[in-house]
């Protein structure tokens, strides 16, 4: 299999041609759908989990339950296994570092994953590379993040430098809203600029260990509260901008070396100027469609990717895809009680993810092929309003 | 969910909205990729399997050991799930009886389940319901099997009663061959017409508990030494004969009165005519395409049978499908050993089934789909030829 760096700690001794085994460091939704691709590839997933109520529980044989920060938790999970991957951003850089010097091949790398975890390091990384970002600061103080306003007009935006994720650690503030805003914020913060954006897209590659890269069909977002709830491919842009996010994720992925897949998550401005807003170095929500949308699911790229096998193809096996969020209201049902009826909705694929509901928690997606985006989006659309429990539209 | 008959041993309490619990009879790669399937429909599958080594260790959590003739192994199984399933045919007739005495949903049921056990039941239920088989007759001695031969002609067939598969419990005798065949015979055996076959067909068909069906398109096999070596969708044959299988299979799943995936394998004659063969009531070898092939896979589907759930569509994804069995040749590294080149193959999939290589085990499938049914079977067989190790076809 795939070669290792001098190591401290040699996975066990295995059989020629026994299975490979790949360790997975979180165990949501995205660690669940990993395993599932994986066990057509005869790979062993493991997972280390960091509560009992995870996705992964019941879907996955091999789980361990042990927080990300925990360095022993994550030895625990690195030894037999030929490489460490993750689930979410949450393992503290100085871990993944501690696990590289020890030997263990960790994919995506400390290096390249920083630029998913830390906002600061991102945008500056991706400025001195010369790729297009929104103007952006660090602020300590409402002095600070008062002259950025003040220098590019009112409202700013405030983004947390870590652990932000699905509309949390962002907030949209004016100059009246400013002090209170930054009175109830914690840890380190960077101001940007606020761009108006005709679309959100995202464009997902998978780099092999080697560089080999392929992209999936460019993809649209809808956010809500700055949650993704729908997502359609091909986004509806022209053939250029098309072209563009190619090109600028390709180039981006090379630059930060990463391996697996990376998603781009990237603003449209309605003069189609495009703009790297985040990156996410793991199976993203954005590509959940490529499981029956394109010929081999992002998950079961990252899989080949990090293991260094080839790459599989991204072509697309209907002229649209489109996927819908279940996202839990309260502590409803869950998406069980209606699965039958959204199983009669044609064309819709459902997924659930085994997790007990709670508001604004992410409990499945519905994903549909059709003739075309809004087609497809019609019939996922249809299938997610009866897993979150109400009625379906027409 | 799904009704359930008076019952002595109802199922655990579980919540409202709570995922079903589909209990299945053995551990194969079958259940493997049930489970599979299980895991986007949020549907918990528990394994009762025979083995240590069976291929659903490692892909599913809830795995139980024990003999699928073990009447308090089954109670065990049953207890807690909604339904009961199975992965093969070995589950004796009064066991399966049993559980549903004692009030457990098991689907099929076992006055059907019996036409896949019984060679010479299902021969007599299917001859007397007015279905096309070949000429038949129960034999105890050579005696009774020469006098077979005189009628229909030499060479005969004799197969075992019960419990063949894959080749085993089927030969084809001369008169010559006759006593000493009979002689290392043991068991109950039936003698059939041997009846010169064109083509071996295999028609899926899927029928709800409440009675809803629906077909895949009809596939091809492709048979070495009696084993299944290659499946092709949908067969190159005429119109009529597609949906006169369609209508055959339909008609014989009502009949019988099966719920889940029926596979009905037939033979076609030179002149057209339509034999029915076996019957399996399971998720079958020739349906494996299905996975990539199809809009819902016969796993998925044999979920929602089971479950009382709607049926999903079997509407082929390509205009071609082909399925290439991987067959363990001795003592061997397995198919992980070359799995890197074998991803490498456009546009087929591997699935390994975690299995030990034994000689004549069936340890994995590559399926590809393709523009016609050559096309596609070219690339799952370069595909598979790599994961038994050998050197691929250009």
């Amino acid at each position: 299999m795939t070669a290792r760096a001098e190591s401290t700690h040699p996975p066990a001794e295995r059989q020629v041609g026994a299975s490979a085994r790949v360790g997975i460091v979180g165990g949501g939704q995205l660690a669940r759908m990993t395993h599932q691709a994986a066990i057509s590839l005869g790979v062993e997933v493991v997972v280390l989990a960091a509560d009992p109520s995870d996705a992964v529980f019941g879907a996955c044989p091999n789980v361990m339950l042990g927080a990300p920060d925990d360095l022993e938790a994550l030895r625990g999970l690195a030894l037999g296994c030929d490489v460490i991957t993750f689930d979410h951003e949450g393992v503290p850089g100085e871990c993944i570092e501690a696990l590289e010097f020890e030997g263990f091949i960790v994919r995506p790398g400390s290096a390249a994953k920083r630029a998913a975890q830390d906002k600061l390091h991102a945008r500056r990384l991706l400025g001195s590379l010369g790729f297009p970002v929104p103007d952006f600061e660090a602020v300590g103080s409402v002095g600070e993040a008062h002259a950025c306003g003040e220098r590019w007009g009112w409202p700013i935006m405030l983004k947390a430098r870590r652990g932000g994720y699905d509309g949390r650690g962002v907030v949209k503030v004016s100059e009246e809203q400013l002090e209170s805003a930054m009175a109830t914020l914690t840890g380190a913060w960077i101001a940007e600029r606020h761009v108006p954006i005709e679309r959100e897209l995202s464009q997902i590659v998978v780099r092999a260990a080697a560089g080999e890269q392929v992209c999936y069909p460019l993809i649209e977002t809808v956010q809500q509260d700055g949650i993704c709830v729908e997502t359609r491919a091909p986004a509806q842009v022209g053939e250029a901008v098309s072209r563009r996010c190619v090109e600028l994720a390709g180039e981006l992925a090379g630059a930060i070396g990463a391996t697996g897949v990376i998603a781009v998550e990237l603003f449209m401005s309605a003069d189609d100027e495009i703009l790297v807003n985040e990156l996410a170095l793991r199976p993203h929500n954005s590509g959940h469609l490529t499981i029956e949308g394109c010929e081999t699911s992002q998950f079961e790229n990252h899989l080949r990717a990090v293991l260094g096998w080839p790459l599989g193809s991204t072509a697309m096996r209907a002229p649209a895809a489109a996927m819908r969020n279940v996202i839990g209201a309260g502590e409803g049902p869950g998406p069980s009680r209606r699965l039958a009826e959204a199983l009669a909705v044609e064309g819709a694929h459902p997924h659930l993810y085994g997790k007990s509901p709670h508001s604004g928690r992410k409990l499945a997606h519905a994903t549909a092929l059709g003739s075309s985006a809004e087609h497809a989006a019609q019939r996922a659309r249809r299938c997610a309003e009866l897993l979150e429990g109400g009625e379906a539209t027409a």
